[in-house]
């Protein structure tokens, strides 16, 4: 067993992007794919492009209530000298018309029906009047076009639709009902094993003794896990002990496609977790130590081909190291390489972000809006106090070669 | 049965705003309660304000390895003259360390241990050389607290923690973990039942004949009752015949707390819709007809206490409808009385948006970053055409008194 030296682990730490990409070159997920029915796809990620496999819509359709037309019959239509239809007959819902438009004449149409032979155009039935039984007036001239939808006017037969990697949005979802995909290849969902390391540790529903803490971490990643689209196992909680550590840690491998360990919060667990990987043999530990503020000690290693993290034990460092570096990986499993974001706001801050000291460093904000203008007050908490996350709105990058922020700077701040 | 005129359904036509208030002002939801696991409680609304019931953390802790020290000991230690202290011992985690921090001495502490009696402060590791068994010198002064957490500096007991109608987040269910809240009352996802109405309308596993349809908006707005937190029930299509759709509405009536009708694209799925909820007497029809693009024939109404909508049946005003006015109906079941919101972004529009004729306008939008800048290009489609909604990546919202946008403004983006 090879006892890391506490100070010498951090003696080369990568900025998060230099370690997460040696972390990443190491690794290459396989996606599993499954496939499930449209109705239960909603946030799962596609696992395979789809392509339009027929035209959208499929045939030629109104997009109001009125009249098909031919557009030289309405030419000279005005309100002064409106022009005389005969009505041919009706456009059913769902039914190829039986009518068709001849100069001179009009077949009534609902929004959504099949356009009848000849038609051109649609007046709207607002511009028309009935002028006795079988004939109307209408009193404005079309373009060739109006008020219709043409054949592919949505998408083309053999279209690219969607890629894989994308996480379903319910309009995703409507997409996939109107080609008639109705069941879906999606990635499987990865299994991700939690353990949260420490004497100090007790589950949630027990009271803490004195000089004992609750664990916050297992269900807060755990959560993540969730929301990210993982399915999360807890193990529970180790104690600070090597054998019975390894022993969880080789269950977890068993059974779970990467295994996430919060460092409770003590040096003890943060050795045995070293150890632990170090014992299962290369390629063991990528990355021990990381140049960002919060999250220092994360420790990024694979295991049996699969990764394993040691994430910090305080609970704020634990969100944004998981948010770092799990994510991403987790986000691969799922088919998902360039993680897509949405875009960050930009709001000026209401107080100074101290210096970080070499380190790159996420800071919680919390927003408001005053005269259409977004602000951001740095929530500034030390990095176990887990309700600084749960009152911020979102958080704030700042690059390593920026010693702090100043207050009254614009910064762009990602929304939770 | 009363007939409504499909033109005097919209003689007056309220704004959204308006529209939403009438209709919300003539419903009071009830939230019911369940009380569900904390495992299970991410993405569920609290239905009660959580208060903390005890201190966060409920005992001084370090925030660093290192020596507990009192202030004093280190006045004058510098690199050039270092303190010189002997270790009393080492405070164990999760236990109540026996040694005390007499003057002359410091007790060895991990990460998130309990301060000593006696400790007014936790000199790094770092700054300390072990000089011989059992006494180090440690080379800087500190100030009292450096390096702790004070008992109650996360949170005090009986502070308000969580307000009743939050929708629970990853750090949230951290955050009750942290108080030992491992059952949590939430709001019970309320049954939205979902009926598609239109002759032209058949199943998306069913090939559609000629003039035929598959039904998109089922399947998109069950999506969207589950992405918000309610429980989607799809009834499936219903013809456009008064008694069948009667009946079908009755069983949703019977069996949800709000029920929801996207109108095929046919005025005869409207004026069956219309008639139907006429047929079930007062209050009935609140609002028929709102000023908005797309939207215009939503229909809001109150039958048998539980909310009713009439949606368009094109895709995309089904879409924008539900957001304006389903939506928040939902989350009022869910208790939430005031939607919170992500800031919008803002971003260069780089088209113009042509005026709307009178109504509010809501406008799928595409984003991309040039040199830092957001820009927006319009997704100007028809309502119907699901795949602009596909491939766009916000919206904006064009005020009626607005006539269009120009090209170059910059405007808020919503992003999904």
């Amino acid at each position: 067993m090879a006892t890391p030296n506490p100070v010498a682990e951090f003696t080369e730490t990568p900025l998060p992007a230099a370690a997460y990409a040696r972390f990443r070159a190491a690794l290459q997920p396989q996606v599993r794919i499954e496939l499930i029915a449209l109705e239960a796809a909603l946030g799962r990620y596609l696992a395979t492009n789809v392509g339009a496999p027929i035209d959208l819509p499929e045939f030629p359709r109104s997009t109001v209530d009125g009249y098909a037309v031919r557009v030289d019959d309405l030419a000279d239509a005005t309100g002064a000298t409106p022009a005389s239809l005969s009505v041919a007959g009706e456009a059913s819902m769902g039914r190829v018309p039986t009518a068709r438009v001849a100069p001179g004449t009009a077949v009534k149409i609902h929004t959504g029906a099949m356009l009848p032979e000849g038609a051109e155009a649609v007046a709207m039935v607002e511009w028309s009047r009935e002028a006795s039984p079988g004939r109307i007036t209408i009193d404005r001239s079309v373009r060739r076009g109006d008020n219709t939808i043409a054949r592919g006017e949505d998408v083309r037969a053999g279209e690219p639709l969607l890629s894989a990697g994308r996480q379903l949005r319910p309009e995703d979802i409507g997409g996939l009902a109107a080609i008639g995909m109705v069941q879906v290849p999606v990635a499987r969902r990865p299994v991700v094993a939690i353990i949260s390391g420490g004497d100090e540790v007790v589950p949630p529903h027990v009271t803490p003794g004195p000089a004992q803490v609750r664990d916050v971490n297992a269900a807060t990643l755990a959560a993540m896990v969730e929301a990210a689209g993982g399915t999360a196992w807890r193990l529970g909680i180790a104690p600070d002990d090597l054998a019975i550590f390894t022993a969880m840690a080789e269950e977890a491998l068993a059974g779970a496609d990467m295994v996430i360990v919060s460092g409770g919060s003590s040096v003890g667990t943060r050795d045995v977790t070293r150890a632990a990987v170090d014992s299962f043999g290369p390629p063991g530990v990528i990355v021990h130590g990381v140049a960002v503020r919060p999250g220092k000690p994360t420790l990024l290693a694979i295991v049996r081909d699969r990764p394993f993290f040691g994430l910090p034990g305080n609970p704020v460092s634990a969100i944004a190291t998981f948010r770092l570096f799990v994510l991403p990986t987790l986000l691969r499993f799922l088919g998902v390489e360039e993680p897509r974001h949405r875009l960050p706001i930009r709001a000026r801050l209401t107080a100074p972000v101290p210096p970080s000291g070499g380190r790159e460093d996420y800071v919680q904000v919390r927003l408001t809006e005053r005269d259409g203008e977004a602000l951001a007050e740095p929530v500034l908490g030390k990095s176990n106090l887990i309700f600084t996350v749960v009152r911020a709105h979102g958080y704030i990058r700042v690059p390593v070669e920026r010693s702090g922020l100043p207050a009254g700077e614009v910064v762009p701040v990602w929304q939770y």
